[in-house]
């Protein structure tokens, strides 16, 4: 080849790897904030459970919805919440297969996903405990659902060379198209992958989130609260965060019906038994204004403690302990934007979020404000 | 310059190098199991409270020893200490000054470590949440300390770009000389900052050990097992590793004198208000065996927690808060090498810790066995 078919055939291929990955970043960073009504809304699906489809059957329903269940049913219920709430993402909280009872683990995933991919929404997973126990290691879950359409899951963060566990990532979301904040991450997802079970002899029970996310998740948030706070468009305080994992943190003990909004059925909470301090680093972080767990399918609250709400989405899939007569049910989180005086978009003003049931209306409940702007400078204040 | 000349200055820096490297690392290194009886004494120093010696009057002592006493009764009690324990190694779990009542903080740390420097003891130091307080930053005063006399503390680890904190350091304490172990590190010290007070607005109280130092001490944990592993006499367990800090754990809280050894005089434990998971990372890396702090000087005890001891040394210093008539104290920690059948050195058959109170007799209490191999089979064995 001659020097300047060389030169040319490299400058193609630049080009070609720029373009393609200008494309892949527009696809990554494509989250934003609706224009027309200032919101970003987040569907969770937790614990799907999801097995071999119609030939799965239902757990925990009443006798005389049996006969007819399976999967399709999980299928059903998340094809309705899209047209319903039509969310702008969807994040499934970890357990989205059950692999003991899925004989092939990527076409459990792809029927899974599939309401996702076929509605064109953005999506992103996270691993729970049971997504390794079928055909692919917990490694093969999160590299099979990486590639899958329209996912934002990632399977890890390139900076961190040594992280814990599969699929810890973060996803900005930019303020309203044409608004001054169009180029700035204006809410944050922190999504991690909160282990399966302990591998230390002397310690029972579920896995944690490590040393090394903590450090990932620390450095993430002090790394976008600094561009957040710097030209252009130089904000005050940090944006607010959410973080989305499978397995509850031990602080999630701390309430009762006095202090929550939902119900606690189950008898306990199902965190690790060790506290591996996660919970003190989001404190500390101070960006974080809610996390989102699934794991506990029959606790659904939302508790706030020390300026964090801890939620529990319920659980959603039908293949997966549940209580016969309680609906299965998902969590919806809604970001709103502040009105600038010049009627565009500005920052986040209020989250709130409600659970939809599997019922005949999709009914709504417990409905509640998760954070605003507002209550936030008052509690500055003080 | 000519090329040769170039090049004979390049071996003469080269050498220069390697030679006072090797001479440093020698120091550095140099912590080693006595060849006649096998042990490793240490000796931990709480709470020295130091601040202008003569000049600074005693607290919490009896009226009839209120007018002769002063910093140098500390000072008198630590001499007294290294004839009698002859340590092969002092550690100060930091408040090593008071810095409120040092009027120059470097002083105050030169008459502090005296006993140790005039012994020509080894010695390694941890900062407390007081030692800040005087002239001297949090790091001026790891600094000025890695400068002393036959110190063995360093500012931080060199291959942790980014660490929380000043003097996060471990130690190597190699087999007898002359036996199979000599190049090997049998057991291991984790010296760490538990920092002084929490700068996060929604938590009170005092500081924690931080994600960045956990990760740290994982990795060092991780590779320290690893070569204990591998050839030259590769061994099976981890070597036993001691942690060494300020500032109790919150696990601390577990005990009452049903199941520890030695005294709980205060209220509480003053540890952090939040859990960040030290203690799980502790008990997953799987080699320390003990923790020791200060920060209480009215709590001496050890409790057991999952296979790993939580010990206080109680109150050193004199111009600290403390209980007239309740001596003073120390606490020993010695470890033994198993006897080989060739009459040599093993590794560490046994870890026994002790007090040593500042009484006429310097009388040594509540002597107990932390960590025993044959215990740690029989365990494993279950």
């Amino acid at each position: 080849m001659r020097r300047e078919t060389m030169a040319t055939a490299a400058v193609i291929v630049l080009m070609a790897f720029l373009c393609c990955n200008v494309a892949a970043q527009g696809r990554r960073r494509g989250l934003r904030f609706d224009g027309k009504k200032g919101e970003f809304r987040i569907l969770q699906v937790a614990d799907m459970h999801y097995a071999d489809g119609k030939k799965t059957p239902c757990e925990d329903v009443l006798p005389s919805q049996m006969s007819s269940c399976s999967d399709l049913n999980t299928t059903a219920f998340i094809r309705r919440l899209i047209i319903a709430e039509k969310p702008d993402l969807i994040v499934f909280t970890g357990d989205n297969i059950f692999g003991f009872d899925a004989s092939d683990a990527a076409a459990s995933m792809n029927a899974a996903f599939a309401p996702a991919i076929s509605a064109n929404i953005p999506w992103a997973a996270v691993l729970g405990n049971h997504d390794q126990e079928s055909t692919l290691s917990r490694g093969g879950v999160m590299k099979h659902i990486v590639g899958m359409k329209n996912t934002l899951s990632k399977f890890n963060p390139s900076e961190a060379h040594v992280i814990d566990g599969y699929g810890n990532y973060n996803l900005e979301v930019h303020g309203a198209e044409g608004s001054k904040l169009a180029n700035k991450s204006v809410l944050n997802l922190y999504l991690l992958d909160s282990g399966d079970y302990s591998t230390v002899p002397s310690i029972p029970g579920y896995g944690w989130i490590k040393p090394s996310q903590q450090l990932w998740f620390q450095r993430t948030s002090s790394r976008l609260q600094r561009s957040y706070k710097n030209k252009p468009e130089p904000q005050k305080g940090p944006a607010p965060g959410l973080a989305y994992f499978h397995i509850p943190l031990p602080e999630y003990a701390s309430f009762d019906s006095s202090n929550f909004t939902g119900e606690k059925l189950e008898q306990g909470i199902s965190s690790a038994s060790v506290n591996s301090g996660f919970f003190t680093t989001l404190v500390a972080a101070g960006d974080v204004k809610a996390v989102f767990t699934g794991h506990d399918h029959l606790n659904d609250f939302c508790g706030e403690l020390t300026g964090i709400n801890l939620c529990y989405a319920g659980g959603l899939g039908y293949h997966a302990y549940g209580k016969a007569g309680w609906s299965r049910r998902a969590r919806m989180v809604v970001a709103s934007l502040e009105k600038t005086e010049k009627g565009s978009w500005g920052t986040v003003k209020s989250i709130k979020t409600w659970k939809r049931l599997d019922d005949q209306h999709l009914t709504a409940i417990d409905g509640q404000v998760l954070w605003s702007k507002s209550s936030s400078r008052k509690h500055m204040l003080h």
